[in-house]
């Protein structure tokens, strides 16, 4: 059990199966499980219990006939909105702050997050059910947001920062970096080599190598990296008929 | 002008024009403008094309046949996934540092985001155009997401706080790395040298080729050290008696 379980996701009067499926998906990928809908396009629901990806999901729904009985058991009723509405009569908070006090809300109890039908958004009674207003930052000549990349924004952030600590830990799984004895060994391989095809000049030698030395360092080669342009450069020495040997097969 | 013009949504190998619709639509709803498709399934763009709420973008986005031609002006390449993908060779940075990274980089210079097709992601030859990948953090069990939705996850991100990234640009001056068009060059050069060195077996060229271009990219070369590496490479051909020519005095 998570904080996210606290959490319910309310559309109120869908009408796009499509979204409504969009929707669940979204819930999945973020980890929240409570749908609800209210008034729903009847065929839209039914459609979208169908779809795939949030199957689960979908046939646990809740359905309601307003919004007052979606959002009884919770204490926190949070609206949405993209862009800015400027006939509100609410508290509007940007997605990230308001994200900040729902997260702490759903420590303690449940908390529903409203979502308005795709053409005309929360109604203003609908909205007289919410505590105040959460506004994803769309720009204002592109403010309308479709209700499943809506969804999407906001559980990504209401998710953000969940078992971070835990995540990164494996994904900093850097390859080992080369050992400074194996970058030399590179660069004197790659020195030869160049030798060999009449790139150093004879009076500059000890400049290119200089550069050479730095410039091989500045590619902070991992140690496969390092086994595998050793492999090509002595590939290329033995071509080049110096005294390098033929790749192993 | 913003840092985000700087940003390129590249889809590869869309298949759903709702996706591809749904996609520019986040676009517009962030203040991202350039759209570019890589080898679209033709019925799907010609239908996108159509959609509602990002007309213009849509009429402007750019059609390239190959990734390498989709991103030759960019610095940085980032592929995105969303969940964990195992057989990854690559960094792999979680949406929150990446979209750090990339905002530092968006402040100098072009910027490609990948986004790979609904059913099978970014495959390990589109990946190893990428410098690193940024993963979207799904949860395990449901980690795939709908293109759309992860479309506008990221660029939610980017836009996120975007006036403080501008400001403190200036201070970190590095050294302009290489663009992806030169990378690419560098790439094929060294192809073609091991080539004429033996090193390339027939029957495993393609996979040779993809390994260094992964290996080309983690080298992180600024745009000096890919000149000074074409030289080299182009001294090395001509000494094997390859197109390649002599080295200009």
């Amino acid at each position: 059990m998570t904080a996210l379980d606290h959490l319910r996701v309310v559309l109120v009067a869908a009408r796009n199966p499509l979204n409504i499926g969009a929707a669940a998906r979204a819930m999945a990928n973020f980890g929240v499980r409570r749908l609800r809908v209210v008034n729903p396009y009847e065929v839209a629901f039914r459609e979208a219990r169908s779809a795939v990806g949030a199957a689960d999901l979908l046939a646990e729904a809740e359905e309601y006939a307003g919004v007052a009985e979606a959002v009884a058991d919770c204490r926190l009723v949070v609206g949405t909105t993209a862009g800015t509405r400027r006939d509100l009569q609410h508290r509007m908070l940007r997605l990230e702050l308001g994200a900040r006090t729902i997260k702490r809300q759903l420590t303690i109890g449940p908390v529903a997050l409203l979502f308005g039908s795709e053409r005309y958004g929360l109604s203003n009674e609908e909205l007289s059910h919410c505590h105040w207003v959460m506004r994803i930052p769309t720009r204002e000549d592109h403010s309308s947001m479709n209700l499943g990349q809506a969804v999407a924004v906001c559980l990504y952030e209401l998710a953000r920062g969940q078992k971070a600590a835990v995540k990164t830990s494996t994904e900093k799984r850097d390859k080992a970096p080369a050992t400074s004895g194996e970058v030399e060994r590179l660069t004197r391989s790659l020195f030869e080599v160049l030798d060999a095809s009449g790139y150093v000049k004879p009076r500059a030698a000890a400049a290119t190598e200089t550069n050479l030395r730095r410039m091989v360092r500045r590619m902070k080669l991992n140690a496969d990296d390092t086994v595998m342009w050793l492999g090509m450069l002595r590939q290329m020495a033995w071509k080049l008929g110096t005294t390098g040997k033929k790749q192993e097969e």
